[in-house]
């Protein structure tokens, strides 16, 4: 099995090292040997003759371009590929799943989502003849590690430079703590799990950069753990995938996910619900996920998605939310803002009052609410006198919600 | 794809019923539907009737015999093979996998380990290509339900109790609380992730009958959980497989699962480590584990394990142990105890001593040692004097320790 090897970064190096480790075990098991026949770097090796030369794609060079370009030739070349490209994938997904189906190569693409945890093959063929109603995941370690250290104290800014320190989060972290990054594996889960079209623009993410230590604090007490969660679920007939911020009950399988691990919990009627959890990212890790791409190619793997369904993406479904204001310490507040909320639609669950100062600090749990309608009852009281700075909205996954 | 399904009780009839709702969705995906195309009970069907109408055998009958001898007519004729029988594998596997690799024939068997999660699969596939080097595993779940009651309080017989009518334990539990169901399993997982082959009775095993309620509640005031583990792992180049009561410390991936849930952690340098967790059991679970099978088969799905590797099997490997004693209250006690204990080279991590009328409980945790001198040294401390009823020992799983 010849692999033309299309990137040598830190994946591609762990990949090319791990690969020389494995092989003796490899032919053993699978009575053919991979190696790699050629490798493309920008400056080194030529794609059209590395494509030649291979019976197998692997691309780890990462970016859209000519990644895109590359891997469309090779499957129309009748080569199997295998890529770690969450960004292709997530924005080209269907055009290089329709190319794979039409030349009947395999297209594999575990390391694309939550590292060395295979999700991507539980999806694919582990629950293939399962119908998923719910996904929820930690799909990056950058978010969870920050907020791991938030949870013990560190402000924002603080665990972020730990991050960066720890070789974690990248000296520009925007794609990570902006949910850009989750949004992108989420995309892709969704799709295998749901089997409709979804782009990276079509999900909706909030990061994690406006979360403030008192938050924390108030999650402690309310028995709550703050995580960046993924969720593709099905409702009212459509499809919602979106990424925020969000706390968790303490008995939530992804509420003890700590540091810089992913999680994946899996919810269906037939299987109640499965997590995997691991190391989110690191090459090894990562380059771990494409070997066994490589080998699973070479047994005769999962064959790409199916043609899409059509499934109407929603924007706008209920979630419960924590809700942060700032407000004059006099009589009269709390109605005034129940008040608010109530016309809004926004029934409140649990409230926290603590005077401090002259102002006091109203901290409460809704129930299930458009986010939407909870958007417009904050806009109100932030235009209210009695609250003093902009309400903070943070979503709430309880148990007994869906 | 024609199936022989051998077996209708309760996977049987479940995994009927899971097929006939998503037939439809396995046929868009994969071009082929699934149908069964004939049964065998202990009043209905023929088994070379239904072999000859097959093009694979689905085996969810359970027990050894006749399993095991339609399993190898089926596949020395040809057919693939998916089986949900645990007691088979452990106990004939190898006699399976060289029959599946001589006819060159799938044998598929999700189900026999960890209901719906997907472990085999893992195993087999996404990590075929990673060194592993430890698997713990809760493996199973009326075992952890029961634990789960007794950390709430419940007596041992309380919680058994309430598991039978949950349906969560048979009539007779023995083959669950006496570990030997774990046993099974873990042989299983031991052949696929060290490649050597592991019969049920290789797996020294040990249950959860003994346990004490004060066991559990020393247990939380030592930061720990009490779980049945499975652990399968290469030491000294050669190999340990073991079914044991343990303490785990609070941060350890396993000591959150509660409740009839299964979960597995496979620890290996190139990962670190994945856990993936899920319900343990339940027809409709295991039935869709099955289904996950057949798909898989549908599709060409993994090889069956490789010519088996020879590995010593050990006995006899260190373990840190917590060590319970009702002894004499009075002055030299607790000397002679650390002196008969240095005698067989345990040595003592932390103790406690509490009063207690006339007598008093010494609670220990020691630094790892054999488990043959564990055993000599508490055998010497039971024919003390000073020693009032027999010493418990219990391993503990440590984060430093491995």
């Amino acid at each position: 099995m010849r692999i033309g090897l299309l990137g040598h970064g830190t994946v591609g190096g762990a990949f090319d090292a791990l690969l020389d480790e494995r092989a003796d075990e490899i032919e053993r098991f699978n009575g053919r040997r991979p190696v790699i026949a050629g490798v493309l770097t920008r400056t080194r090796g030529q794609f059209a003759e590395i494509l030649d030369g291979a019976d197998l794609i692997v691309e780890v060079m990462g970016g859209l371009e000519p990644a895109r370009e590359y891997l469309l030739a090779a499957m129309r070349a009748g080569r199997h590929v295998v890529s770690a490209n969450k960004q292709l994938l997530s924005q080209h997904g269907e055009e290089l799943f329709q190319v794979a189906r039409a030349h009947d190569v395999r297209l594999r693409f575990e390391a694309a989502v939550a590292g060395a945890v295979p999700v991507v093959r539980l999806l694919e063929e582990s629950l293939a003849a399962t119908p998923i109603e719910r996904i929820h995941g930690i799909v990056n370690g950058t978010t969870n590690f920050i907020l791991s250290e938030m949870a013990r104290g560190s402000t924002y800014p603080q665990a972020l430079a730990e991050a960066q320190r720890l070789g974690y989060a990248e000296a520009d972290p925007s794609d990570d703590v902006s949910g850009r990054d989750a949004a992108a594996k989420m995309a892709i889960l969704a799709r295998l799990a749901f089997g409709a079209p979804v782009h990276l623009d079509d999900v909706p993410y909030e990061g994690i950069e406006h979360l403030q230590s008192d938050d924390m604090e108030y999650a402690r007490e309310l028995g709550l753990g703050l995580k960046l969660i993924g969720t593709a679920e099905r409702r009212d007939g459509g499809l919602s995938v979106r990424v925020y911020p969000a706390f968790l009950y303490a008995g939530h399988p992804l509420s003890s996910v700590s540091g810089p691990f992913n999680a994946v919990t899996v919810e269906s009627e037939t299987i109640t619900e499965i997590t995997m959890s691991g190391p989110g990212a690191g090459g090894r890790q990562t380059a771990s996920a494409v070997l066994g791409d490589v080998v699973s190619v070479m047994t005769g793997g999962a064959r790409p998605p199916a043609e899409p369904l059509a499934l109407t993406l929603l924007q706008d479904v209920p979630s419960a939310f924590y809700l942060h204001l700032d407000v004059a310490d006099r009589p009269g507040v709390l109605a005034g803002v129940t008040q608010a909320l109530g016309e809004h639609g926004v029934s409140i669950r649990s409230v926290v009052q603590r005077g401090l100062g002259a102002g006091a600090r109203l901290v409460m749990v809704t129930h299930p609410i458009a986010e939407s309608r909870m958007r417009a009852a904050s806009a109100q009281l932030e235009a209210s006198a009695d609250v003093r700075s902009a309400p903070r909205t943070i979503r709430v996954i309880e148990e007994e919600f869906g």
